[in-house]
Order: structure tokens, then C-alpha cells, then sequence
């Protein structure tokens, strides 16, 4: 079985971008031609809104499918719309597959270890559903939440492990409340908390190293923050940063040069909102909102590729 | 509009007691009476463990309901069951409201503002589905987490604020694991991260601050650990804490005393496998099961009854 990171390596180097497009569906700013045609089938319900959601991202995976790695939905914005909006998180999850996309769920998920370990069934694993095990979402990798400690972190470990799975766990995040308790200096050796949750980060990943020569274990590091990424490649080598805050968060293509290593691996880099909503949604044709996708991507990657040394 | 710690503490003071029951759903620990019966109408399937879900949580709330304020739903035993299992968590927030019972559902959900909105209208406040606003679970109370910074926590607290509702930071969190990074010194003033969450989580609790005195912005803090909720008592004196670990995780009576303060209010205390499970799943008739659950449940309260000072 290859591990999360292998497969990802490979996709990366497959499609020659470490760019991945993040969707996020807020219909209230999807084009007409979408809404309107669910607003007639379905009215201005939920399964309105479900039916939005796939629409659009079947539309998304289908170009941007050839051109990048993998995908991050971001499943707040799919329970917004209850348990309608959950069909529509599991149909973009096969539909990404189906086209050869690994998924990332940006969950940012966490709890004590036996709850921990619920979750980590849920995404990546296998649930025991009436005494037989079955995958339930069955993404390639989520997002999680690091301050119950070590020992919530483990069963997601072990899960990937058994099931060529991976992690991100939030070191340093792009928003600008990051600064609050990711950055207190802690007085034992006068570094900020994000660091010590990069040492356990790192200590997971060396127990999950692929063919690569890179972890399953990785870590969140925001865009936003070039100096404080510099710090984190060096101390975690081996694990493969997902980089949100490129684009509509503010960070630059050169801001994300840190975040990777001198073999031009080791993170990926997300945008959501400046490929998929830079549109005027009351206004606009489905070729030409197609066309913009694409452009909106293919100029990230370039951007992208411009900066990083290979 | 009543605030959720006005509507909290009422419910406290008629039940005569801070005591609340958490619903985590694992199928595989229910009796044979419900699992049987669901296996027959919808044989091994996610379809089977919703019924079983909401089969076994209508008796639990039957028996509970006039017992204790509030239930703590587990939202990660839910998501385990994939939609299916998110119809039976509303479900059962249907069901518990119905008996008159508050619902604090345990997500420990966070993300950056943006995000941290969608899952404040989830949860507490109003989606805007298709142009419309309207309820998705409607609870009363979620579980948050503090690493992403106060910037994360202000979109709750809006939506506390428009909705009547509430929430509880994690702050000391009753795993061992808890000490790995919320016990960590700080360089300022040599005291743990876990009392800096704890200076956000008091600075937004005055902002929301009900008739009873109490702020409907509350902090989870472990039963197991008593020394440091009589730390976090003393810095916190309006947020009511949330307290897990009682019973299964090893909390006693006498661990609780701390999180209360001297008018017998302040903290409600969980338990749940130790109400909901604590029998043998496969030779327990439907009279014994409920007997059960309804001794474990009153044993808990004058358990704790007992320690309170009033």
C-alpha cells in the first residue's frame, strides 16, 4: 500500500504543481445559471443548496481535475446546509476521486483519543457499522486540531498507517489571530508554542516516512507568515506543509517560497476563493465562468512554479 | 431574549442539580433489544444505525428528561455513520429539546473567522440557504476550540449574542495528553497556556453576561484535573465550566467541587458511558436497561448533590 505522501509526491510531479484548489461552497455567491436552475427543481430549500453544491464542484473537478493534485473542500461550509449539504460533501469526495484527485477534508477535527479516533474512522478509516467495517467518507487526508496534545493525535496516526492516509495538523495558521497563543514564547527555552507543536509534530511523522522520503504527518502553515515558515521547514524536513492564505488571504506566490525544500517538494499550496468565487455571480456566462477557472488556476500554477527552485 | 446561561441556570436550579448526561452513539454498545430490531428492518447498514441511534436515545431522553437540564451530544459518534448518522444527531436534538431539555453538543469545532461563522450558523445561529435564513441543528450550546486565537472565538460570540446562545472553550481538557501543550509555562509570566485561553475565554464572558450573573461564554475544564480548575474558578468567576471526565474517565465527586463556585453554581457536569452504557450489551431486557439508566443517572446527581456547598 503507498503511503498519503507518496501518492501525493507523485501526483505533484505528475502534474508539475504543488498548487491545489480549495472548495468552500457558499451558494449565495455561485453564478446564476447554477442557482436559478436548482431554484426551479427544488425551490429554496436545502436540497436546493445540495444540489448547487455538486453541480458546481462537478463543473470545478472537471477542470481543474487535469491540471492540480488534489482538492481541500472545506466541510464547515458543507454542514452549514445540514444533512443536505453532508450528501453533497460525500458526492464531491467521489466525484474528486473518480477524476483522479486526491482529497484533503479541511476539518481542522479533534478530541480526546477514543473521540479521535471516531473521527479519524469517519474521514480516512473505516467505521464498524452494525458489527462490519466500511469506509464512510473514505478522503485521502484531514485536517486537525492540535491542543488536546499527543495522545489525540495518535489514533489519527495509526489510521494512517493501516490505511495509506494522511494528516495536517494546525502548526501556524494564516489568520491573523494565529499570533494570539501560537506565538507565546513558552520559558523553557524561550520559543513560541507553535514550535513545540512542530517537535510532536515531527516525532509523529518519522513513524510514517514513504518511499519519498516524506512523512504522512504534516502541518498547517499559513501563507501569511513567510519568517515563522522558514523555521518550520527546517525543524520538520520530512513533513509536507498544506499552505493556505495564498490569494484572497494575502499571501504571494513568493511568500510561500519557505514552505518548501530545495528538491522543489514538501508543500502544498491552497486557494479557494480567487479560483473559484472571482466572479461577478449575477453576471455571467457558464463558458465564460469555465474559461475563468481555468485561467484562475493555470495563473496560480505559473505564478507558483515561478518561485520555486527545482 | 433569554440568554442560554439564564435559560442554563434555571433549568439547574428547578432540576436541583448541574448534572447532564452526554449521548455518545456506539451502536456496537447498545442492547440487543434495539440493535436486533434495527438489524431486522434495515439489515447491516448506516440506515440501521440511525434507527438504532435514535431508537436508543428516545428511551435515554424518556428516562433523563425530567432528571437533569441539559444533554451533551457527541457529534464525532454521530459523524461515524456518515449522513445517515447526521440525520439521527438532529434527530436527537429534536427529541431533546422537545423534553425540555438544553443540548451543548461537543464538536470542539474551529477554523479562521470566515469559516468559524458557517459553523457558529450551523450549530447555534441561521444559514443563508438560497437567499433565506433558517435554523440547520438549532442547538444551544457548542464545544469550541482556542488554537486559531480570538479572531476564531468572536464569530461564536456574535452568534451567542443575536441567538441566545452559548459556548464553552476548551481550556483545560480532561485527557492526559492535555498537559503536553495546555500546561506549558509561559515565558510573561511563568503561568500554563491553558490560563491565557482562559483570559480570552473571561475577557469575551463579559460581554455576554445574563440576569443570573453568569456569562453564556463558558470554558470546558476537566474533572480530573482539581487543582487546576480551582485556578481557573478564581480567574473565571462568571463562565459557567463545562466538565468532562466524571465516572468512565476516572473524575470523582469530590474532584468536581472546584469548578463550582460558592452560590452551588457555575459548572454542569458530565458523564456518559457510565450512565448510557455501563451494562452488559447482550444480556439486558428492555425493563432492566431503563431501571439502569435511570439508577445510574440519579446515583450521579446525589453523588454530586452531596459535594456541592449551597
Amino acid at each position: 500500500m503507498k503511503t498519503f505522501a507518496d501518492r501525493l509526491n507523485e501526483e505533484i510531479i505528475k502534474k508539475d504543481t504543488p498548487c491545489i484548489v480549495g472548495l468552500d461552497p457558499r451558494v449565495g455567491m455561485m453564478p446564476d445559471f447554477i442557482v436559478s436552475e436548482a431554484i426551479e427543481k427544488h425551490g429554496k430549500s436545502l436540497e436546493s443548496a445540495q444540489h448547487c453544491i455538486v453541480e458546481y464542484h462537478r463543473r470545478i473537478l472537471d477542470i481543474v481535475g487535469g491540471l492540480v493534485p488534489a482538492v481541500k473542500p472545506q466541510i464547515a461550509f458543507y454542514e452549514q446546509y445540514g444533512v443536505p449539504g453532508m450528501k453533497s460533501f460525500a458526492e464531491t469526495i467521489r466525484m474528486a476521486k473518480e477524476r483522479g484527485l486526491l482529497v484533503i477534508v479541511d476539518a481542522k477535527r479533534n478530541d480526546i483519543s477514543s473521540t479521535a479516533q471516531a473521527y479519524a474512522n469517519t474521514f480516512l478509516g473505516k467505521s464498524n457499522v452494525m458489527g462490519e467495517d466500511q469506509f464512510i467518507y473514505n478522503a485521502d487526508c484531514i485536517t486537525i486540531s492540535p491542543y488536546l496534545g499527543e495522545d489525540s493525535i495518535t489514533p489519527f496516526v495509526e489510521t494512517c498507517k493501516n490505511f495509506g492516509k494522511g494528516i495536517f495538523v494546525l502548526v501556524k495558521t494564516s489568520n491573523p489571530g494565529s499570533k494570539d497563543f501560537q506565538d507565546l514564547n513558552l520559558k523553557e527555552d524561550s520559543s513560541p508554542l507553535y514550535l513545540q507543536v512542530a517537535k510532536m509534530v515531527k516525532k509523529q511523522a518519522e513513524t510514517l516516512i514513504g518511499e519519498s522520503g516524506y512523512s504522512s504527518i504534516g502541518a498547517v502553515v499559513g501563507a501569511t507568515f513567510p519568517q515563522e515558515a522558514q523555521k518550520l521547514r527546517e525543524l520538520m524536513p520530512k513533513s509536507i506543509f498544506l499552505v493556505p492564505g495564498y490569494g484572497a488571504q494575502g499571501g504571494t506566490a513568493k511568500d510561500v517560497v519557505p514552505c518548501f525544500n530545495s528538491d522543489g517538494l514538501g508543500a502544498v499550496v491552497n486557494a479557494s476563493r480567487s479560483i473559484t468565487y472571482a466572479f461577478d455571480s449575477t453576471d455571467i456566462s457558464e463558458n465564460d465562468w469555465g474559461k475563468g477557472v481555468y485561467e484562475n488556476t493555470v495563473k496560480m500554477i505559473k505564478e507558483i512554479r515561478g518561485v520555486i527552485k527545482k
